[in-house]
Parts: structure tokens; sequence; C-alpha cells
């Protein structure tokens, strides 16, 4: 259940309004990596995530900081884009906002593209989706710090810098979560994968460019067990493709299946899934 | 440039097909997390990645890979989905595909949603990218598990597995170049976040629910130099907002800047941005 | 600010989880007339709403409340989609849930179309968003009773029908709303129809067809004013379409210029608006 | 079956093109809330309407005078859009019309979104529909009026005029024919509302606003029934939720069953629906 | 201006409704090849076709002929659906129609998408348009050809065969009219093709592919001034293109510029175009 | 399979960037009729066309070239986009690319509309989908024309003036694999269309209209067996509709069933389709 206070998380001041700048924060209001998609995603992960009610506590209040968010940053935009209403210039320049919005804030992002769910990633597999959620604060990070670099007005500095140092907050969370599930790092879900086969880096594009690059190497092609396969098109051996022979077992889950679930969860012998089913 | 050879990356053989199978198969061809998601994230990302040649060559080598992942993946359907041409009742199930597609493969996801660029995450931030694409993979692997889990082919549950292993090959490879970059762990582009609010966990689901949960605690809360706040509407003292005065100072950047690039790179100093700006 | 506690509004319990009904519920999750739509619309609605901060209450009451109810029909949801994960034919029927989202709840659609905020109705003109919304509660009303007529759970149902009560409740306190504006009922904006055109009811379908109509009279020709303008096409003379000579006029406004603003709001002579600059 | 003469409905003359204003107009012609949207709502609910066919032909009769509407809006937008085949700086302030469409008017609103039936709202319940087209013509006005307010041509007034005069007319008709189904104010459908329940307004949202908002009361807390019921979290009582005990009984229907209907409506007892399977 | 009459352009009658056939139909009602599509792509092309006055006409012809079109599938799969009121499991299996769209027909395709007006294809250049025509009825006939097979009841055949057959019809007046214009066959707009790299087919697909398929010959190489280049990535020379040295000359225009044209038509000067303004 | 070389098919140099074009340049990187569509339509119609492996091979040479172009369009971009690193007028002109976006090519269209598969036409019935690419090509060769008309850059002249010609040369190849097909004009899948129907022009828009325009005559109402049929509502016959009896009969296949076809393809037995199961 939800409550609202009619206080901002954030107390929002501006000096003069830019109607501009009030249109590129609506990438952060209604864009992909904006606030209702943060918001979204990790509140409907928080839902879904009945096996493990402490982490789905973690979601929650995170997820509901974000709607707080959503209106810290939609108050900023309104602000910025009181002139709408006066300026026809301005009006004209983003007439979706002006003449169907009345000026006033919308889930559209920068461009005016309506907001879809096609922006979340939700799995329902914790640890992979608190991968995409440690990814998607360093892209709402990222965001904000642009936003940052297009504007000098003191008070509109301030708020975004709240709203960026709240991002690195969540992505600390986030990442503390995964680690403390003890999982190894490369071990997703139930089945592992094929030897020899997953050592292979295909080296898939070779040649010298014409903006100056070549055909490079990096500590990616021999880190955490890889070594380089060239492929056929460039004379190569190309990927040990005949060793795969159905599943090749279990994966590690550290402590994924142990902890305490919610009173809706299925039970533990209905989650056994993939790998038993295949072994 | 491109080119194309006729063979497949895995040679794909199919027992009986099955056009239930076949259908949630375009999940990984026209959907989220599939093939051609992975192919136009990690390409595009590559042709923008100007500033790092060598990284660039990776994500070109791994998007390249994804193509023909896509192709392979391509096929495996169109062989479970053939008896679409013949069965009435199968046709009926899926009549986007077999009406409008005459059977064939498309560009839709398991629910006959066209693909579309929403599905991308491209910030143009190199490490961001990575992290996106580490989440990226893991999404797929799962995904790639779960269809194994629904089928009982050899020949389908063999290419299968090739395509789950090579997610994790993926994972991997973009890990190692994320590391090599010797970044601090949440250091995210130039601005750093507001002390003291940036260590703030706040609390913002309480009470006990329906479902058996209550409120937790975490190392979430307490890691990663992170403490928790409680809410002022749980009778708490909230975030400490009114420490925020304007940026906060310059993030460590790692090996992020001293990359070698390409002929048509910005030159360095204009790529000097937003802390510079601000302070 | 939002606080979140975990108790739902309305306690779900159900007796023989039913998938396929669980799917037809996804209508009101991640629908077009669905419970985020309607907590979106009212809030951002509010959240502009800064003339009159009396009805900015009100929508954001009712905007908050169908947050919580977002969260019950969630949960409604996920019990009845719980054997997704044990049983493979259900989960063939909707691979995207099942496949993409581990099972859980996602927001989508009956169809598994993303939402989108192509479904909201904000305008900013206060009455006219109060319309929508009117029209918004009888359209969520009528949802829930067609879901109610697909279940014979009695839980299912209890929930169903806390919230389909809610919808009325919500649809009295828009109606009260917009009437204590105290507007002709007619009246929309600030500028007036042209007279004489605005009275021609314009008989544009006519003849005899397949399906046992024929062109038929109503008191929607009589009424409020108007009276029948036969098409031209049809031996008519057409509307009196050369009587437009520029604005004709301002409307009447009842109160909706009187009402308490909020400290952000523009100020009154800013407002004067379309009637002022054309007159 | 439809037939076109070539004259516009009405005759659009314009002084000197606006290209920015023509793009402003794209709105109405492939916007959310434009004649085409329009057209179709209507239409679509005329041919799914077999149970009342007088209503039946009102929705025919409006839907295609807005499709009149639709080239009438079309014109005037080609008329100022004509300069983009010859200025460049204007051809660059909106590529997709210019580069992809040749200049001419296409199905886009004006921040270049392409025309979807998101945008419709048909549900097939007669009522409900009207209500729902009452809204649609007051939001139209209120765009039309705003149009009015960004230009100065006498010639374009005129038609924006016309063009909204006539939504004022589909209001009063929609409304006549809403009013003469004789149904109780806040009867939807065939299922009653649970008393009691129905008549508490929730507190949502409280405390006071840095926009100087705070907690407000008004008529529609205590009008039509209803009465104020404080949050728990607020220190309140909470909805009766525990009142809810299945369906709450019929709904009056007013004159909803007794139209004439169309040979292929389906007879009467088949509409029994949602009341009867319950009690 | 457009009139309605009541009577179908073809009289529907069917025997036993078919609610899974009824759903397929969707596609050519709200799908991409559908007669909504097909209506407005050109009647818009249509509207926009100032410079050829006749062409203008058969664009409205047939654009009007395919809105009666409209009207008749959507008879069609109102009778289909009518079981959809009263069949649970029909309901159930396509909740979209059913629980949102209370059973009657919607702007959905087969698999419940919302039309979108991407999927038209409008460029303003009368002979490309007349060839997106030519391609878009061809996919018209064979999807209704399709539906054909899925069906045995005779009375929805002869309304198939009919709206098949028309498909044709138009298929024959596009064709006309674009031959009319006396263009040469390859001749696009204004800008001549480079010489010799226009003749050159790349042979970019090489090798022995697991499908049994080889690298081919045919008269595509050969034919209409083609031969093969080999790729650099297959041993051979790859394109030429170090002969591109800006634009290479107009193109032949046919009797493309002498038509007669509307009052409201830009003048001949204006439209010279892109040859002029580069040689 | 792919393999991807860094050298572009076209060495892309430009003189001083002109972030406007940039963005204009985005509609044939991430637009409707852009070289991702082509690659796309072209490579995925070549993987289902099973039953033409020379074809096929055709489709995936293409395909493959599109490919190589979307590289090079996308090269061409990013140097136009350079500015908006440093530029912030430019930045604020186009805030998706550069705020979410980094300032790197993404895959939107001039517009910042996201690319969608429902840009594709692919039908999976070969003749049909060569006419659909011959016109896809004509667009995109128009939409190459108008793009060069708004610049004035020598080596951005070039880049385009290549990647147009491109164009004519696969139009001419698409072109001479449908001829080579050897079937008549109008011959489309297996089903005849009904006589006499077939051949009757309707006259659906009449009159004399505001913009100069008439009922117009011209060759394509007489030409490939047409004659007109005048409107009912104009006072004439109408169609013949009471002429359709069932299907008409089987269509001329040419040498369309004759093809050499890859071992996964169906068996012809499977594919004698719908003439054969109404006959």
């Amino acid at each position: 259940m939800y409550h609202h206070i009619k206080e901002l998380m954030y107390t929002v001041k501006i000096g003069t309004p830019d109607v501009r700048f009030g249109r590129m924060l609506l990438e952060q209001f209604g864009g992909a990596n904006g606030e209702l998609a943060a918001a979204m995603q990790y509140t409907i992960q928080g839902w879904n995530c009945v096996d493990d009610i402490a982490r789905r506590d973690l979601l929650l209040d995170i997820g509901t900081e974000e709607l707080s968010h959503l209106e810290v940053v939609g108050a900023l935009i309104r602000m910025h884009l009181k002139p709408l209403k006066t300026d026809a210039a301005a009006a004209e320049a983003d007439p979706l906002v002006t003449i169907a919005g009345g000026g006033g804030v919308a889930l559209l992002n920068s461009q005016g593209n309506p907001w879809t769910a096609d922006y979340l990633k939700v799995t329902g597999e914790l640890d992979v989706d608190l991968r995409s959620n440690i990814a998607a604060e360093a892209r709402a990070k990222i965001v904000y710090e642009r936003l940052i670099d297009h504007t000098d007005d003191p008070g509109t500095i301030d708020t975004l810098q709240f709203l960026m140092t709240r991002e690195i907050t969540h992505m600390r969370a986030f990442s503390a979560a995964l680690e403390s599930m003890e999982k190894p790092p490369f071990s997703i879900g139930r089945l592992a994968p094929t030897p020899v086969l997953v050592d292979q880096y295909f080296d898939g594009s070779t040649g010298d460019g014409n903006e100056g690059d070549q055909n490079m190497r990096g500590p990616w092609m021999t880190s955490n067990g890889l070594h380089v396969v060239e492929s056929q098109m460039a004379g190569g051996k190309g990927l040990s493709v005949n060793k795969v022979r159905g599943v090749a077992g279990a994966e590690e889950r550290g402590k994924q299946d142990s902890a305490q679930r919610t009173t809706t969860a299925p039970e533990l012998e209905e989650l056994v899934g993939v790998a038993d089913s295949k072994v």
C-alpha cells in the first residue's frame, strides 16, 4: 500500500526557467533510463521476488524512493517549462507538450516518445535482475551528469546532484545484495556452460579500418579463462562447435536457494528446475 | 564491411518439429534479450567507441558473433515452424506468423510484438555500456536455460546449449574489459556524488505484509559504506537533503582517458566535460 | 514523497490458481485501462494542476490509491500465474511471461503488449481532465465486471469486487469535482463555438444497411439545441460553413479561474489566454 | 460503403504559409486526440453497436464527419508545409516530414510519432463509449483552441474555428444520447458496487507540500454519497475492506436493453451476462 | 468530403461462427497489410499528390474503396467473433478482444498488436508511391488467399474472394498508372546513379551452407546491365568505390513533370530540385 | 555465419561537421526505409526462402551488402554529430542523441523514433517479397537524393551518391529475379480472381474539388483489362458483387514451383496449398 505526502523528497528551487533545458530533463521523467523506468523495474522485480523476502524489501525500498524522485524531477521540469504558456516560440519548439499537454510534464522522453514498458528489464531471476539494476543505475548516473553539464542554474544543479548521488547509493546497495548471495562470478541459473567452448574468444572482426583501428588484443581475450580462436574466414580454425553434447551439468548456486520466502512462494521442490529435468 | 558465408556457426539438426516451441524460440530472435538486440547493442556501441579502439574491437567481435547466432536461432525456429504450412490448428494458434508471414521466421518476440530499438541500452560511456552488456548476457543466458527446460529434442538442446554457452563467454570478456579499465567500483563518469547523502540507505518500504514479508535488514544496508536512514513517514529523520551544495568534485577515472583512439575521435580537450565546466 | 507499507490495501486470497485467468487479469495491470494507467493519469494531472490546489489534492489522493490497487491486482495475478513454473503447457501458452519474465507479473496487457504512455489522457485543462477521468473509471469498471464473469473463485471475485467498487467511488468524486466548478455543461476552454453552425447535427450516414439498420432518428438530433442538417450527398443543404468569421467570443468560465493556486503557479495575467489574444 | 466527393467540407484558404504552425497542426491529423482518432473511435464503436441501431447511426454520422475533418485539417497542413520543398532550414527542422515524406502530410503527431490505435477507447459498452466520446470531444476542443492561440492568419483561424465548433456539436449529441438512455448517473454495466465501501473517499495524499499546497477538502469528499476515510498511514482507520462478500447485486440498467437491434445482434438471452451468472 | 451509406459493398453472410478464424481475420482489419493500412496509404498519398490531379483521383478512388472494404471485413469479423460473448473458453483465448473490447472488432492485428502508421509507405514521389502500392496489393492478395485456405464456410469464402479479387483490380490500375508515366524502368527521382558502380552485382554471401545451399548464379547477376563482382573477403576485387565523384547527372523523367496540377501546388520552378542544385 | 572487417565499404571523408544534417541522416540509419530495414528485410526473406536456393542467395548477397551500408552511413552520421559533444546549442536541439546516447549514432529515425520491425515487409511468397523489395529500393533511392539536396559538403555527397547508386543496382537485380520467374504480370499466389468483377474500376471519388481537381479519367481505367464502373452514390450501377461464387480457379504459376530447394524445405506435396484445397 502506498501513501503520498505533499512535501517533495528534495525541495526544488530554480532561477530563470529554461524551456529547452526542461525538455532535456524529460529524458529522466519519461525516458528509457528515467525515474519511472527505475521505479517500475525495481518495484515489479520486488513484487515477483517471493523466494527471498529480504532482497524483496531492498527492491521495494529503492523502487519507492524512485517514485519520489519521479515527483522531484517532474517538479523541476514543470518549473522550467513554465514559459511555454506565454512564450509562443518556445511553445512551437515543442508542440506536443504545449498544444496537447497544456505545457505540463508528461510521460515522454526528450524527443517526445511515449514511455513504454519495453524499457524495463525484469527476468524474475534475482541475481540477473540485480545485474540489470546495477547497469540501470550506472546509466541514470551518466544521464544526470550530462544534464548538469547543460545548465548553470544553481538550484537546478543542486536538485540534479541530489538525484545523481542517490543513483550511486542504489548502485552500491544492489552490488552488495548481489555479492552477499555468494555466487561464483559467472554462474547464472542452473545449467553450466559447455567446457572448452566457453573458453574460446572468437575474433569475428578483423583487418585495418578507415578510422585508424585495426585488429586489437586485450586482456578480455586472456582473462577469466579465455583464449583467442580465429575465425575460419580469417584463416583460423573457428569455434569447437562439435563439442556440444546436451547439457553440461549444474551450476554452483551460492546462497541462492536458502533465503526466507513469502507465504505465497512456490514450494522448494517446485523450483528444482532445468538442471534436474535434463540430467 | 560484412561478409556472409552460408555455413551456419552451429549446424542445426532437430527431430520432430514442435510449433509451440518454435514460437517460444522467437523470444531469442526478435525479443528484448534476443540475438538481434545483442548484435545491435554491441555493434552500435562499438561504432561509437572511437576513444578506445581496443575495446571497440571487442564490441565488434562479439556484435558480429551475435549476428551469426541470430542466423542459427532463426534456422532452429524455421525448422520447428515447418508444420505451420500443413497443420491448420497450429497455424491458427499463431496467425501472424502463418497468415502474414507465410510460416517463416520474423522479427517478433514470443507474443508477436515487433522488435524495437527501445530494447537497446547504449550510452556512449564505455564502462557503463560494459555493465549494460554484462547484464544483457546474464539475461540471455537465463532465457536460453528456460527454453532448454521446455524441450526434450536432443538436437534442439545441443543448439541452445551452444548459444547459452557463448553468452557466458561474452559475459567473461565484457567483465574483463571492465576490470582492465581499473576504475574504482562505483565511479561513473566525471562528477562525484555528494558525501554523507551518498551513504544513506533510505528505508522507503516498511511494515508487515500479507505475504509473510516484513521490514527486513541485510548487508546491502551496511556494506559499501552505507547505513540505514528511516523515512519520516515511519518516524525517522529522512535523508540529509540539506547537504547538497552544487557539484561535489571530480570522480576517479582509472585508465578511462588513456586508451588509443581512432583518427576520427574528438581531441582530448574536447572531452574534458562536466567536471571541468562546473568547477 | 511516497512511502510503501507492505500490507496490501486488500488481502488477496485465492483457491486454485488459473493461469488463463491470470493472463486475462494482466489487462488491469499493464493494459490500456488498468491500474498503472489510472495511477499515472491522475498523478501527472495532479502534479500539473498548479492552479487549483484543492482539486490537485483530489487527483493525488486517487492517483495514489490506484498505485495501491496496482499492487493488489499484481498480487492476484502472481498467485494465478504460479503454475507457470511447473506446468509446461501453461507456460507455452504464454511464453513471454514464462520464458522472458520467469512467470512473474509484468507491465503487459492481456495479449503481451507493453504498457505505453499513449494510453494516458492528460491535457492540463482541469475540467477536460476530469471528463477523461470519469470516462476512464467507467471503462475500468466494465473491465473488472467482465473479469468477474470469467471466474468462479470466491477469493478472486472478492478482490475484483473490491477494485471494481473503488472505480465507482472515484467516478463519483471526479463527477462532484467537475460539478463544483459550476461551468455551463458544454463550455470548454475560453473560446465560444460559432453560433448556428454549432446547432447543426450533420446526417453523414444514410440508407438501409445489410444488418437491418436504416437511417435512424433520436433525441441526440434535437436535444441540447441541435437540429438535423442533411448531407449534400443525400440531397440536403449541408452545413452552414459560410458562417465562420474568425473566433466567436469568449466562453463562460464558471469558477474555473478562482481557485487557490500553488506558489509555483503562473500569475493570473499570464493565463488570460486565447480569447483575449484574439479579440 | 463510403463515397468521397472532392469538395472539402470547409474551404481552406490561408495567407502566408507557416511551417512551424503546420507542424503543430499535425497533432490534429495524426495525434492522440486528432481527427483520425475520432473517426476511428466512433466508427468502430458504431460497427460494434449492434444492440442499439439508433445510437449506432449516431456513431456513424459523427464518425463519418470526422473523416471529412481529417481531410480538411490535412489540406490546411499541406498548405502550411508548402515551403518545406524550397526552404532548407525549415526542412531541417522537421526532417521526417521533408526527407522521408517529401513535405506532405503524414499520420504523425506534432513530434513525429506515428499514429497508433492505442489512442482509441472502445469498450463495446454503449454508455461507457459515449462517456469516452464526450471526453474525447472536450480534449479535441481544447487542442483546437490552443492552436488558434498560435496563429494570426485569418483563413487558418476560420478553418480551426469551424473544426472546433463541430467538436462542441458532437459533445452535445453524445451527451444527449447518453442522457436519453435514462441510466442512473453512476450505474455502469450489470454489477452493483459493494455498499459502504463505495461511499468511502480515501485520503491517500496528506501533509504540506513545497509548492504551497496542503491537505485540502472539497465537495468531492462529501457529494454523491461520499465521506472521508483517513489512511492508516496518516493515523486513520482505512478503508472498510473486510466488508466485501462476493458480488453485491445487479445494477439499474435504465433503457439500455430495450433498443432496436440489428439482424446480426445476439439474442437477448445471450446477453444476460455477469449479474445472472454470479447470483 | 465523405458520405457513408449503410449498405455494405459486399453483403456478408456466414454459416457457423468460428472465433479462431475471426481472430485470424483481424490481420486484414488492423494488420500491417490490412484494409485500413491500404485506405490510409492511398488516401494520404492522394491528398499529397497536388502535382498530378489525374493520378490523385486514382489514389482517392481506390483509397475510398478500401474504406468500404474495411467495413466489409469488420462485419465478417464481428460475425465470427459473436460467440465470444457466450463462450468462456473462446474468450480466454483472446482476452484483449473480449475483456477490453467487449467482443467487438478492434484496430488490432491477429496477435493483438495495435495498428500503427509505421505500416504505411508514403514518400510523396508519385512513381515511387505507385511501386509501394503495387507491392502492397500483392501482399494483401496473398494474405486473403491464405485466409481462404483456413475456412470452409461458403459465405466467408465468397466475401474473401470478393476482397481478394479487388486487390488484383487495384494492382492492375496502379501498374497502368505507373506505365503511363512513361519513365525508363530504373529511373527514380532526378539524380542518376554513378556509372560503372551501378552495374556491379556484389557477391556478399558465399560458401556452402548447412541447408544444402551453395553460392548460386542467376540472371539477376547478368540482366539489366549487371555483372558480378566478387567480395574482397572471398578473394575478389570488390566494388569500384573509387569511381564516385559527386553527383553523376540528371535522370530521365518521362512525363513526370507535365501533369495537370492543383491550384495549391507549388509552381514548377520550385520543383526543379536536386539535380539542378548540384550541377 | 558473418565476418566483419574493419575497412568500410566506402571510405567516408567529410569537411565541416553539420549536426543538423547528421540528424537528418539518421533517417537512413534507423528510419523506415533505412539500411537496417533493408538489411533485415532481405536477410530474413532469404533465410525463409528455402524453396528457391538461387534467389535465396540473391537475398543474402544484398542483405549482407546493406549491413555494410549501415556501417557506412553510421560512420557518416557520427562524423557530422561530433560537435554535439562540445556545442551546447546543438546538443539541446537533439537531447535524445546527446543526453541519452552520448552523441553517438543510434537506431532512431530523424525524429528520434526507435527503429521497429513494423517497417519490414516479409510475406514468405517470393515474387511478392521481390515486389516489396523493388519498392523499398525506390524509396531508399529517393530519400538519399533528398539528403544530397541538403548538403554542399563534397565528401558527404560522394558517400551518399555511392549509397544511392547501389539502391539502383539492387532494384535492377530484384527486378531481374522477378522477371526470370516468368509469371504472368498480375498472377499472385494460387487462387485466380473472380472474372468480370476483377475488370471493374470503381469510381469512388467524384465531384469538383476546392483545389481545382475534378473527376478525372486516365489509362488506369481502361488498361490491363479494366473499365469504369460508377458508384451507386454517384448514380451508377456499382460493382457486380452478386457474381462471386466461391473461388474462381487456379493461378498461372510460371516457374515458381520448379526451383532448387534446400534440404530443410517441405516436400512439394506439402505445398500444393489453397487452390487444391478449394477445388
